[in-house]
């Protein structure tokens, strides 16, 4: 498993998908954000009643995830058929946690659109929240399943 | 320390900082990629002779710190005065680290642009590595420093 | 028709066209600005002679329309086709209307593209003449056809 | 009053405003979205409960404002240092206002950021919207106020 | 005159223009298009009568000067304040030539951005024209003169 | 062969391509960097040890590629599928020519991709060296073979 982005040469380049086959492509990533217990209650009780920092997070999520091919130089734009978004809340952990599903009808595959997402999500969870809280840490932003393509159907090891 | 970007009302804005003063600010991010034993032995020879990853990592940074109050929706958008980014290798732990420094002279400060800058950068690592490992793991993007403005230095904790 | 935009659990989505038929799709919008008698002549005369307001406030739409995907959160990113858009001078109400039409071959309709370039449109001629009127009113911007896809064909009421 | 858009021989520059001194600039601007009875009860039952329309425009709308310069083609880059967009539901018309105001401190007014920013927030309202009601219009876009700078404080006649 | 935008290790960054004094900074940049006698003929009238290739490269080339920081990956993003474009014909050599000057009040300078905007002027004649002509060909885009900042005035050698 | 990119009405639009069949579309384009001999030395060195001039407007080109209808008005949008960026040194006349190859599966060319791939490249080499040398001249960009297409296969006369 040689690194693809680059030639013979060692030049990168964006790699030809040309000749590949137009299939369904799902990807499914996610991530975290750890905090102190003040804010955790702070984000929690907001998306009950006001302060909807999720919603917000959620939004910045999806419109991150069609601006990939702008932000990692080598990948390929597409077009995105879905993307969906969910938070989960681990109260014992006063952790965040994000997973986004991405897919399309294309050449190549979504697992840069699906973590794109999530990076950015928890990007904005921080940007929102930093004022009350500068120490907050984004925790293991990571691959969960990745579905379509020649390479076929992979799904993480762990959790 | 309250949600600053809710009004009393509990709606999102972006928030006055007309009558903040221009000053210098700084913020210093960082945050890592781990991934196979392999993988990380094809990046240390890349970056030697062929195939330089973290070169191309490293322009990605850079220019995703400009497209900051692009993707972080309530972030405002501001003139970076400079932004360097530094790449350190683990071969125990096989991980990557990435720092940012990113600075302004202005009314806000920088904090989401260095650590926007490091998503990123780690982001395209793992994009231009997919073909060889799909597990590499994104790890606690955070905070290190922060300096100017009214609220003065803070420093993490921890490493 | 509930809002397809949000999930059983009422969280917003870009929703699912995976499935949908690669289908040409058309939409027609229209708006138009209303002005000052003044102003109105300063266009008109404008666009025969120099300072070819029009010109460029079609130029913006076009571009525009590229961009909705980038402005709309929830709205799929896609190929456009064509995009054309013509003025029609109203002088008894001093009133310039906009029409685009934007096509594509796709999975999801095009109505925003053609709406968004309608609105950024119009805004450029407000930009343009904004140092003689500022009292310029943006009126009535609406879908005026729709084709293609399952939905089938659809035609605004009046006008 | 001339087109200040345009040189002496009719050719669109943007307008050199590097004399001008940097101050604070407000501008206040409008729209609404008028719909069926049935849209509007969505819209409303929603943003109490689930399927949060007015959020994720309000966000749209903010966003939006940042990208002005690079949608309405002579108008200058600057630096927002605040973005406020609140909706006012009128049952009895069974219509959204959407009112935003922007402000910065620099060289050139932010008009054009004010009424992109509402432009987007109803373009986004009627896209989340359209599956049940492509009829919906978006009415009277204007700018109702806007201080600072050389030609001073500026109300909009009515309303 | 070492390559500044690296540092002693030779990694790229952006470099560090915080304690530069904001000044006005102009650049003056051209370039050229050369393309078949009937090509420049139908340009020619085109600009006179109808199909105004010039009025819409005018406008690329001002809106590209605004996104120089994104295109040009170690570009400072700053605030342009003034931007002009004019053609000259030169029947003789059916030569189409594009002059950009662009200004700001800020810590550095706008050569980048006058040079952008030449390049993306002419690519924008070439699209406009190559359904009539393929061989075109943009020559000697240079920076002409360079006014502001502490490196003082530049002025080309030749032409 | 008149120009496409208006109608009888000398109004311009984005033309029609609907109806066109999808194939693979390729085109290959080329420009040039001239500059003095002792910065030529220093891009040599440079790619070879420290200071990867030649690797960071490969990755400029690359990206710039994929923004090409975001900056040509009329460009219609599209998914490439492949981008080489390949750098020659010519030290006799000091010398760098950058040769990119964009191709799609697609309804429209990629010429103008492959154009704003080289200049954006180039524009990239300038921005790095200019501190050694504002006299560098960006010469003879031009489009080389393009192939798919009704068109059909087109080479470039000369070179």
């Amino acid at each position: 498993a040689p690194l693809t982005h680059f030639d013979a040469a060692g030049q990168a380049h964006m790699v030809d998908v040309g000749a590949k086959a137009e299939t369904t492509r799902v990807a499914r990533a996610q991530g975290h954000i750890r905090m102190a217990p003040a804010t955790f209650a702070l984000i929690e009780s907001g998306s009950a009643k006001k302060g909807d920092v999720l919603g917000i997070a959620r939004i910045a999520a999806i419109q991150a995830s069609k601006r990939t091919s702008d932000l990692v130089p080598l990948c390929h734009p597409l077009a995105l058929t879905r993307v969906a978004a969910g938070f989960t809340l681990d109260a014992g952990r006063h952790r965040v946690t994000l997973e986004v599903t991405a897919e399309t009808v294309g050449r190549t595959g979504v697992e840069m659109e699906a973590l794109t997402a999530v990076s950015v999500g928890l990007l904005t969870i921080y940007d929102m929240c930093k004022a009350a809280d500068r120490g907050m840490i984004i925790e293991d932003i990571r691959l969960l399943e990745k579905a379509g393509g020649k390479s076929g159907h992979w799904l993480a090891d762990c959790k």
